[in-house]
């Protein structure tokens, strides 16, 4: 019985263990594993090669996925879809493990409805945006990459008197910028979850300094779009020397962290077991409240990802 | 009100934020929060200060404590206990949250019977060894810490043909060699809750170095005591060159990650929330199934930690 | 005898350990050390303190500086030159140490010029772009710290056929930038002191393309303010996806590497030594051939600095 | 023409920069580049692949050697060296790089002697311990992962008040702990080259203690000999709890550093430079006073390798 695996979307820490463990597994289960590269790209085009132990040899530790990521307009035409089907029956893969967002998790679904094709959804994104689960694949790495990099601008923030203001990924959501802010000792945090009371934190902002507080650092969700605001805020209505800093795509990279690979190694497990009982809609698994299930697509898009209202209740003396 | 907070026992990653945290919470309370210096020492010797800002200001990313810590003799005497009562009645304390392990607990349960002095003990050791806790506060960066050394020695081993033996702490506990040597794909893992069956592993290494494998990593437990006698083994029974190398002390130091000073930071605040209640025998927090709660200290002893079952069956590939 | 150690201009790493050798040697040679907080600015509203070894104590392995720094325009008005020199005469102290760049050292010329307070520069800028020495203070962490994060952001570049253009700091120089592109193993490079054959590399790469290159890591300096415009290009004519990441501030922070803190060492050591003898214009300390020297401000500002032939040889691979 | 590379002895950081370097100097000169695994053993077996690009991609940022590294016996009789002579015969090669120290140098050119192979040795060691070169290869690597543990370390030491004790790697050199102890801020030195009053350290720190001092760390160089020695030293004469922990395998780990990857560069290209000439009895490559050399393996065995004299200089308030 064949079996693939392949990386969707936006990469993240995570997937290279989670590939290994794919192969490994299924070795384990007497399936023959099959690598999917160039995600539904490599798909449409055939670029599908049969697994082995070297193909996957000293991944582990390796961030982003070697057998590469895609966006692919092409997999919403039928004929593409349809091409990719026959690469897929050609070898005789008939069931999916799919590393991705809840985009490709709907690509995912269609091409189900179309062929046939079952599959597993992992959630893996860096933003930790996915309603349904608690945590995404490769989130823990970037939460610590970016600790890393905000401790770090900290000793150079403290050598001048200067505000910095340090936006993190995260698209829609604060969760990256959220938490980062509070693990780093922040000063001020910024995300699209709650409302800031900029005249509240100029007033205590304006006490600090007096005291002899002599930099602030504040943290800034992308999805805010309010980052040189911020940092204009600082110059004019603080009085207070400021820069901007953007922690880049060094959030995406990094050697995957302990919880990740753990967690890479339960998601493939669990999603290759689920694979092997008869088909459902709950397509996708997800980790809530220490346990792991499988819950439909429609349910994980049926609202929008909430933050956890204790995080959020630590965060609020940041916001005001 | 009065409260004061002491790290007691091994050091581990998580203590310094979850200092900060106690402070900055009491604060927000409106409590008077000191700091005890030295853990039990600095108790029965007075080093006792009133915390501010400043006392805890750029600790959130440090390893370590920058109270300090220590092991205390004294303190099972009565005269030094009534001396430590004495400086914590002199300052009107009558509440301590303790970062430490169960011994440092039940240290405290004595001093309450003894004075009444309430508390509540934080479970903080890198050995994660403290029944009814899925986590004590330090692993998450222990574990990442040796995860860096693995994946650097890895280079190193494949350098050579020959097996590099890795020791890791954790006293009686298996937990940080088996998760370590799960996630760094070790190939092999000597701990105390497993049995290894050498004749298996023989016969399967000689295989594989037929098979083109070039070099093997081997973690083990320092409380399974084999470090030595593995390193042996692959010599005589494998026919390989060996190397034991045991990561020191630097699994203790290292900025904490992210999940450990999130961890601190809710266990600091839930246990100064616990202590504004009345007194009752349910003085350690633990983090079970991703809940928060209190147990007694005679329920944290009533049995030995165990591995959960399904890393235990993750790593049986490794024993055998 | 009382000397002074003051920073001045960007922050870079090295900065905290020469201060703290500052101290050391100074007490070893019997001198009073001070410490002027906050560059020229500090020095102007007299913000000195006598230096303890409680002040530099725990700084040897932190960025930045803990002394801080700053740019002042006012120091350019001869009134506040006057109470700078009034805030140094107050406690006797006729000498200086200052870590800066060349902009700083001229300004101490003019306050020796008008006050005779003799002082020696330090060339302390990450940007390596001060003639007459071999080295800045800074510039081996600076370079370690941008390794690190292009070997991070390789791990994702290569999860998508794409090509990233990663920009570095520098100002005018392209030493960082090229560095860089040739320690981290990049294709392409784009510095000010270079030009680029665009046609040539756009036929090498659309080559290798076809060969199978998968991505295409471009370092530029900022100085070459081309980021954007190489970006687009390979979108353009290359055909190629590509994303632009700046690495911000980072690069100034990051604990000294061990080379930084060695010279760091040797630079305070002979600082304080060549200020015990007869003043001369010979003020700013270089490394130039292995060996230390003193040279005049006039000779530093005589020619901008360039870049050694076999390093710009080694990268011309990179350009065309 | 072809031309071989190999290293040989113990691993360090840099070995690969230098290996992809050789190939790709090679192939800019119309050279054809060979790598011979394992070392010398790969060389009597015959181990030896033509290089390609793809051999040699992704190998820049990792530590140890990816054509790995051997010592052999083997090679002393004549017997085998003649059989390694017959596999380079075969392929035509008459040129060899070697990374590797002075006995791996030695004996090359025994072979040179019996069979005309001409070879440039590069001083490829984390020792630094090889005369008449100011660095070896891999030195600064090893530096700054040892750094790094230093700086680790130093959180769980302050967390007590204790004296920690830590071996470095060096066998009979004392220059890793020498500079170690410099740039960490180490309290106390011992290395072989250097003599240790510990009447004189007693003093100072029984009255740094009586002052304060809550904790001191010590470096000893494995030459020395003396780490369990000075351990037991603090507990029963300076009356300090102390630890002894070595730091292992790691030191020879970790990402090569820019100046590393900088000087395998160079000194690979210019090996190969200096093959092109007509072959001379210097057959070593140097780095002193910031020059690239050749010089002869007599000159380079004829006397012990001495740390600078302006090191040990500041070194001497450790030892006493």
């Amino acid at each position: 019985m064949s079996i693939a695996v392949m990386c969707s979307g936006g990469d993240a820490a995570g997937m290279n263990p989670g590939v290994k463990q794919f192969v490994e597994y299924s070795f384990e289960l007497g399936l023959k594993p099959y690598l999917i590269y160039d995600g539904l790209e490599g798909l449409i085009d055939g670029d599908i090669k049969e697994a082995t132990h070297e193909r996957v040899g000293g991944i582990i530790h390796r961030g982003g996925t070697v057998i590469r990521s895609s966006r692919s307009k092409r997999f919403f035409d039928i004929e593409f879809r349809k091409q990719a089907f026959e690469n897929l029956k050609e070898k005789g893969i008939d069931k999916l493990v799919v590393f991705g967002g809840d985009g490709s998790f709907r690509a995912m679904r269609q091409f189900y409805h179309d062929f046939g094709i079952n599959f597993v959804g992992i959630p893996t994104t860096i933003d930790n945006d996915i309603f349904g689960t608690d945590y995404c694949l490769g989130v823990d790495t970037a939460l610590n990459v970016i600790r890393t990099s905000i401790d770090d601008i900290r000793d150079t923030a403290a050598s001048f008197k200067r505000a910095f203001v340090i936006e993190t990924m995260g698209r829609d959501c604060g969760y990256l910028a959220l938490v980062s802010a509070l693990t780093s000792g922040a000063e001020m945090l910024v995300v699209p979850e709650m409302e800031n009371d900029f005249e509240s934190l100029k007033t205590k902002f304006k006490q600090q300094i007096k005291d002899g507080r002599s930099y602030i650092i504040a943290i800034v969700a992308e999805g805010s779009g309010k980052t040189d605001e911020v940092c204009e805020w600082f110059k004019t209505d603080i009085g207070m020397d400021s820069r901007a800093s953007t922690i880049g795509h060094i959030q995406r990279g990094g050697s995957p962290s302990v919880f990740d690979r753990l967690m890479a190694f339960e998601f493939a497990k669990l999603s290759i077991d689920k694979l092997m009982l008869k088909a459902d809609d709950r397509n996708v698994i997800v980790y809530k409240d220490s346990k792991f299930d499988f819950v439909s697509i429609d349910y994980i898009g049926s609202q929008k990802y909430q933050i956890k209202s204790d995080l959020i209740k630590l965060a609020e003396k940041l916001v005001r």
